[in-house]
């Protein structure tokens, strides 16, 4: 077994080393190669400076995997990381999509250590937003027809779950928020509480509270998340709270 | 502010020290007054032990709040802790709830810190079923019309979200499970891909794969969470992948 190597999908949380769990920071020390996008590994660079460090751009997410696959053929241990949850819209997924391609006798072991995802880190500096059932949709069509998105925005919006919006926007995408709004609204309140987290615990910090019916026009980049209420969500101060259930009375 | 005291909800994990944030351990370094669950303070014994611990049977979450602000309302710091994320169908939204009905200059402060959820916990374990947009559905009619958690799925099935269900069986609860199922078959076909965890990274972990057609008859009980894969899922050797989107070629 160990001659073939193995592979861990590590998520670093946010990136604020008060998030990273131990069972990541250990993951990383038992790594003898690290792999992910240059920009994460300034938050570990203490922890990963020993090591054989393979920093790549943006969007070259199978590249990383083909050279996990690479390394982990030599008989090497190999981390690829993830910020926040490294399931949840991240690598894990990208790396068990090249696993899949081998024989599964030549598959190098392969674990997944969970991390703190923007979903859990944003919510909580909002409130509880989460307080009961919501659907995460991405916002991106680079990878899904933008037809297959809006269903589930008018699904989900439909049914009453509280939204979460990642890649809401980018330079490129800049139109999709908007729409996403006209078909959320269609269904639910203008005054819907709606929170917005730019950089979640990390520099560059930003919360903003805003309803359904102001949110096209506010302020949300790459960077942001974007949670919508659903019908029984409110401010409690500078909270947002979904309550647990709906009233017993009916309303 | 200081005098009015505070209170932290604190995401603790799934129960394995090796999960537990930096931050939330930090959290519950500095409380006075620790509030929750009997069951929870186990797992963090070694930290807590010189603080005032107030342990709780199940079921009592609103006098749990209501004891982290009469604490609080003496000036003092109070934690209150939940397995999983705080914020996640967990007690930041119930201190939320008893915060609301004081007056806005009589409130504590308030934070949380977030927590490796059941989800991200879970979701690990399996592989990367979280790789696309997904549903987060709680099975328990205690508090919610079985009418909204049946809309709720069919909404989520029919525009294939990946499903996560949350209390999915119990001992007084144990006819949803296969309803659910019977809704989600109506949208997808017999063979997608489900995983069920039970105790994920506790004591008594087990992890079982099957299909959507043979999921009720599967062992589900009050430990476990369900993972139902959308229309792309698949099985890896003993791992589910969804995908980061949809084929480019039309199906």
């Amino acid at each position: 077994m160990e001659s073939r190597g193995q592979i861990v999908a590590v998520g670093l949380g946010p990136g604020e080393r008060e998030l990273l769990t131990p069972q990541a920071f250990a993951a990383l020390c038992q790594a003898e190669v690290v792999i992910g996008y240059a920009g994460y590994f300034t938050w570990v660079e203490d922890i990963v400076k020993s090591k054989e460090c393979v920093a790549l751009a943006l969007g070259q997410e199978m590249e990383r995997a083909r050279l996990a696959l690479e390394h982990a053929g030599k008989g090497r241990r190999v981390a690829v990381i993830s910020s926040g949850d490294a399931g949840i819209y991240a690598m894990a997924g990208v790396v068990l999509e090249a696993l899949e391609a081998l024989p599964e006798d030549d598959r190098p072991d392969f674990g997944i250590v969970p991390g703190i995802s923007a979903l859990n880190a944003a919510a909580a500096l909002l409130g509880a937003p989460l307080g009961h059932d919501f659907a995460v949709i991405s916002l991106s069509d680079l990878l899904t027809p933008w037809e297959a998105i809006e269903k589930r925005l008018a699904a989900a919006a439909s049914a009453d779950f509280v939204l979460v919006l990642f890649n809401a926007k980018s330079q490129s995408r800049d139109w999709q928020l908007k729409r996403a709004c006209e078909i959320v609204h269609g269904h639910r309140s203008g005054t819907t509480p709606v929170g917005i987290v730019r950089n979640a615990f990390r520099p560059g910090l930003n919360v903003h509270l805003t309803t359904l019916a102001d949110l096209p026009a506010s302020q949300v980049d790459m960077f942001s998340i974007v949670f919508v209420g659903n019908s029984t969500s409110r401010f409690v101060g500078k909270h947002i709270l979904t309550p647990r259930g709906y009233p017993a009375e009916p309303r």
